[in-house]
């Protein structure tokens, strides 16, 4: 990617790391956060060039302008920054798709909106926890608007190619109903989980490897996720009722001491995660 | 520990690991595997330094005796082998200890039995996953039966010990309820998300790294763990009805679009993960 003045909105985990490869690979960072120590901070890591200022001036300048806000304010922020844009691409990093893909449209910056979301980052949150090399080999999936051009789509494959992420793409809704199976029930199990252990009263050092890992993604930030799930309700209460009929079946096959089914499921349950489960079906949403 | 001869019956991953450990720091090790071609490999990377023969013969010779075989299978093998042994110490690995103790009582060996479960191993199975160092830093908790005598008591503490690990002593009844909780119900929650996400008809690759560990336990062998959870079932089946309640209450937080009901959820998980749960109780299972 050639020199570049790209606008990074939000400095946390996401943020952050983009802006520091970013920096680190020549290009000119503006940044933006809410916490004015986060953004002095960024400024003295010199992972931000400049700061924007109020109402996001100095936004006409960048070639590409990342959102990289929790899911239920970035159509906000995109609608108040829209009349300064001038980029050649503006995309987010958020987990789900549809409602800012829908509020760049409705925007009228479709044609240069390209929806991102990078499947990296961690339990932990912040400019802290931020750092370079975060992408690499990360999958990012690109969700464009009706409108984008063919020229913002590029963009977009440049900024995550030149940080090292592997983008593809894919419809938003496509996008959400995925993430609601992949990710975001992942992130509700875990976190039932450990609300009922909580309710055991053992404490989390008790955990083997196993059960850390089980209750690992328990630990990310509640707002942030309280935020995601209900962006994705309606496509997560399905992943988490079809939970609730699998944790229902184990239970049943133990309490009736049902040994055949018993191991017919945890079989099932292995089988997938091993790759036996079903044969790779082309163009199925695991290879998108 | 002084050099001793160790009997270990079951050469899978446990058995082979602590097997490869005795063996490298000097002990003879006597080996048994119900399967010939693991028997025999273990000779061959001589880890086992001569075959116990039909009906256990040669056990005689043993100061130690480990049982390292499936929780539903070493009391028969106790019962079987209990004539013949003249050692200071049986103990096994089991993840379920009510049981075993109960078979050691009832064989009469009460006084030189020791149950042990290593907070060890991966979802790998067998010989082949086997290695040095599979102990070291681990806890082992290690449960005596009403008569078991202090020295076999010392004997089973300094075993695991000698390979790295803490041991922890515990009642058999306390320990199952524990594992219920930290240890069977994370596997049973990793093998039910996995069972939902396959029927989603996505494949475990389009997972994201946190997906990866949620369902990391899921590949663990199924005959394997259909033992450990029917063993401990009394126990079980309350913690899953418990986890039960957990995804349907945050299910029916994202249906009904609460999010101060989510947010307070995943900030009681987040919570207990962080280790911030409640305070720690002296005495406490969680401090064993």
């Amino acid at each position: 990617m050639a020199e570049k003045t790209v606008a990074v909105i939000g400095l946390g985990l996401i943020g952050g790391s983009l802006a520091k490869d970013l920096a680190w690979l020549g290009h000119r960072v503006l940044g933006h956060d809410r916490d004015p120590a986060t953004l002095k901070d960024a400024l003295a890591q010199r992972c931000v060039h400049a700061a924007l200022g109020a109402g996001y001036d100095g936004i006409q300048e960048a070639d590409v302008v990342v959102l990289a806000v929790p899911v239920g304010s970035a159509p906000q922020i995109l609608r108040a920054a829209a009349p300064k844009l001038r980029a050649r691409l503006v995309t987010d990093v958020g987990s789900t798709k549809r409602s800012i893909v829908a509020a760049a449209e409705a925007a009228g910056i479709g044609d240069r909106f390209v929806g991102s979301h990078p499947m990296a980052g961690d339990h932990r949150a912040g400019l802290a926890a931020s750092r370079t090399g975060l992408f690499r080999e990360a999958r990012v999936y690109l969700c464009p608007t009706d409108d984008t051009t063919v020229g913002a789509m590029e963009e977009a494959g440049n900024l995550w190619r030149t940080v090292g992420a592997e983008p593809r793409v894919v419809g938003a809704e496509e996008h959400d109903t995925r993430m609601a199976w992949v990710s975001h029930l992942p992130q509700a199990a875990s976190s039932a989980l450990a609300l009922s252990l909580a309710g055991s009263g053992l404490g989390a050092d008790a955990m083997g490897p196993g059960g850390r890992d089980a209750t690992r993604l328990a630990a990310s930030p509640a707002v942030l996720w309280a935020d995601i799930l209900l962006e994705n309700a309606d496509l997560v209460e399905p992943a988490l009722a079809s939970l609730e009929v699998s944790v229902a079946g184990l239970r049943g096959a133990v309490r009736r001491r049902d040994r055949a089914a018993l191991e017919r499921m945890l079989e099932g349950a292995r089988a997938w995660k091993e790759g036996l489960g079903r044969p790779a079906i082309e163009g199925a949403p695991g290879d998108a």
